[in-house]
């Protein structure tokens, strides 16, 4: 083989990947979108023989062996061509260390598992879903050992979602939090609640719609390149640079709920579309890391969109969509009203600031399953009493506990911690903005390309290039939580007027 | 190889063929549907890695080995595996007769064809369209060889949309309809015309959806199984017997354009919802012709959707729909209006009788190109002179005349007449079904079931486990095209008040 047919045959490779990926992707939207009720089957059949073929394909010797070939000649690749050989090469030693029966088998695993959790959270009935459970949990383990037999198991689920991040870490961000947070959390349950009523009152999904549009016209999102379309569960889904797919959720009594899950997957979206296009069909393309991507969700929903400068500049527009709803309600009220913090039960719909320690539960839990010192069947009883201790909440059933969120009936342990992370990364990222840039007079103005021009120098048109921990470094600086506390501290007692 | 390992196989290798055209399709119906305008080429790179992968694995020496091995195993096979083996030798010889890097070249040229006429169309610019269209014609005289050297090339290609049709065939059959039809459709030219204006009131497409809905119910399509969506043209895609979606166009001036589109993609979405369900996975699936599919699609929108019986059924409910569109109108009228015949320019929007007409002369066009006595530059001398002679009009544009239809940018050549068979196959059923069961007594009540039972026993179960010509035979009688013409002078001249 010469480098030239070893160059061809990688971009060939990383085409086929990126056609089953994109054929996946597709099926799986357009499952959750537009198709009949009762057509998962053939899709089922159809998503299986895909992953199967790109399995096969990915872990063949053949790969192995031009991947081998283009390491031998690492001085002769190009910055992009060497790191998407390190890329590959992670992969496809995960893939091939893994027996092929036991993919095949996780697969069908998590495949009924989904549907099981779906019916055990519907009924509120753990013990449904807890031997479906206990085989995730231990194929997890097993999957830990192939992913990265040097570290300890958790370590390792870790490293696949946050590469770079451990137990140790996390336990020193974590516990800085709550050492920080709890306290704020106290103190403003005791002083007067905002009043957020009007955010209840009718809104016709309609005119929502029509809100969406304009949101994503703030954003600044370019919709010959995106869309927007409706699911249970909001999401982001990224074909290319050039094709990404927003969803939201629509309440008819309920405004700010579809609006920060437009914003929230809209900041999604313009990391997407803002990376390099040149990494379209390969392996560099898309966000680096779950962390990084909430990073950008979270400081577009939380650090603009519920700022008070973004607010003043978007509320007359707000009540020109709804003035019987809105009559009366000032621009502060509305700032109010969308940052009330309340401890609660359910994670998707916490404030910004009781958010991370829904997370931290979840963090509890996991680094325990994994490490072997909890099992499956006391999962309810733990899910419970951390609630009670970090939120001061009493858990009434486990489809409001532990079996309100997907991940794990998917097969992700190790992603939760992600979504704390990219709070944290955020607000480090604003600060270093504010150094470099005007962030609020233009944001005052409704005009967010200065924020997004930033963020996509420092962040998004990197794609993979970088590792998630570069990317991070570049953007925030030395990682610290204490910057990120110090912010919720001064909103939260600034707005609940105890400072 | 024992038997057993083959059959397995073969299983596999259909299950796998199913699953790349079940990808394709999730793509292309996104692409037509809620795709971002700008978004085709990511598309594109996958729809083509994902084609060649397919012909990659069809074509393959394992396959053929493996069609080979069933075919010495013919006696042990059970009658659905022994037809699933012979359509697939079809497909293996003409796939491997065809030279990989010809079948590549072909498929780049469709796709840039596509989007050269949709731009000639647009400017009316045939000569803009010519050179595409010239090596279309090229290739297709080419593969015509490929599939059948034994055949005249016009008739290799008419094969492959309906087996077993040749020109001879067609010939006859439309000379009986040109010498049949043309007096009628002198005769009611000068007869005093029907008053179709109320169509053209304004009709919310807000209500038209609802419309719809009450319309898929009326034809008794299973919305767990079926949904309708929006496209620029209608069409009818099956995943599996178990997940069939059609779609529509609304206008806000025309009430039956979207109306007929519905009860037209409902006819081919009952056939695909009515084949066996044991045949969902395999190359049994889906409907066995073009012809006997347009048999289906028109047999609902015609016989049935255009019949008096049915308008009256529910016409008291149109009458709901737009009270105000349709204030005075009887169900007589509109019977009238949606059955008004006049020779016009488009295809797409001809009545009934004129239809096979415009069919004609796209038969007329493509026989000639294919057997060498035209020439691609006089293609529109040719439509427009035949225009006029068939029907009597003036084609003032290449918009309005030979640049109207998508079918040879595509590379569509001999599929046209399928059109003109579908609607000759679905009288001869109708008169059958009338023999066998009371079709107007259910019909006059809005009950479509009998007829649908009917068309699923005869047509729709079989899949493509029979030849079409033998579908067309259990379910036509021996094909005699005067059972159409007598059916269309009879309605016409009613209609018209001549008879």
């Amino acid at each position: 083989m010469d480098l030239q047919t070893a160059l061809r045959q990688l971009e060939e490779l990383q085409q086929k990947l990126f056609a089953f990926r994109t054929a996946s992707s597709a099926l799986y939207l357009d499952g959750v979108t537009v198709a009949p009720r009762d057509t998962s089957e053939g899709r089922g059949v159809a998503l299986g023989i895909l992953a199967g073929e790109e399995h096969k394909l990915f872990s063949s010797a053949q790969t192995g062996e031009l991947i081998a070939f283009l390491e031998q000649h690492k001085e002769e690749l190009t910055a992009e061509v060497a790191r998407q050989v390190v890329l590959l090469r992670r992969s496809y030693d995960q893939l091939s260390r893994i027996p092929a029966e036991e993919y095949m088998e996780y697969a069908q695993l998590t495949n009924q598992a989904s549907d099981v959790w779906h019916r055990a959270k519907e009924t509120s009935d753990f013990e449904l879903f807890r031997p479906a459970l206990e085989k995730l949990v231990a194929f997890q383990k097993k999957f830990a050992g192939y992913y990265d037999s040097t570290k300890a198991p958790y370590d390792a689920l870790l490293n696949e979602y946050e590469r770079g991040m451990t137990m140790d870490k996390l336990d020193l961000f974590f516990s800085t939090l709550r050492e920080k947070l709890v306290p704020v959390i106290r103190a403003i349950g005791e002083a007067p609640q905002v009043e957020d009523g009007f955010l209840r009152k009718t809104y016709p999904v309609e005119i929502q719609r029509k809100f969406s549009d304009y949101l994503m016209d703030v954003l600044g999102m370019d919709r010959a390149h995106s869309t927007i379309g409706e699911t249970e569960h909001p999401f982001t889904l990224n074909f290319t640079s050039q094709d990404v797919r927003i969803t939201t959720n629509y309440s008819e009594t309920d405004l700010s709920g579809s609006m920060y899950s437009v914003i929230h997957e809209g900041g999604h979206a313009l990391y997407e579309l803002g990376v390099d296009p040149a990494y379209d069909y390969n392996c560099l393309g898309g966000g680096v890391s779950m962390g990084v991507h909430e990073s950008q969700s979270r400081f577009y929903e939380n650090l603009i969109g519920r700022s008070l400068p973004f607010i003043r500049a978007i509320f007359p527009k707000v009540r020109e969509f709804f003035p019987q709803q809105l009559e009366g309600v000032t621009a502060e009220d509305f700032y109010k009203a969308v940052n009330k913090a309340q401890p609660s039960l359910i994670r998707t719909e916490a404030d910004e600031l009781t958010y991370c320690l829904h997370v931290m539960v979840r963090y509890e839990i996991e680094k325990q399953l994994i490490g072997g010192t909890l099992e499956v069947k006391d999962i309810p009883r733990t899910w419970n009493a951390l609630y009670k201790e970090y939120l001061g909440v009493d858990v009434p059933d486990d489809k409001h506990g532990c079996l309100q969120d997907s991940h794990w009936s998917g097969g992700m342990f190790g992603y939760f911690p992600s979504y704390a992370l990219g709070s944290a990364y955020g607000v480090q990222m604003l600060r270093n903005m504010e150094q470099d840039i005007d962030v609020w007079g233009p944001v005052s103005g409704g005009d967010l390309s200065p924020v997004t021009a930033w963020l996509k120098d420092k962040v998004h048109k990197y794609g993979c290039l970088l590792e998630p921990g570069d990317i991070v470094k570049q953007a925030c600086g030395d990682f610290d939580p204490t910057v990120y506390t110090d912010y919720l501290q001064d909103k939260y007692l600034r707005l609940y007027g105890l400072k």
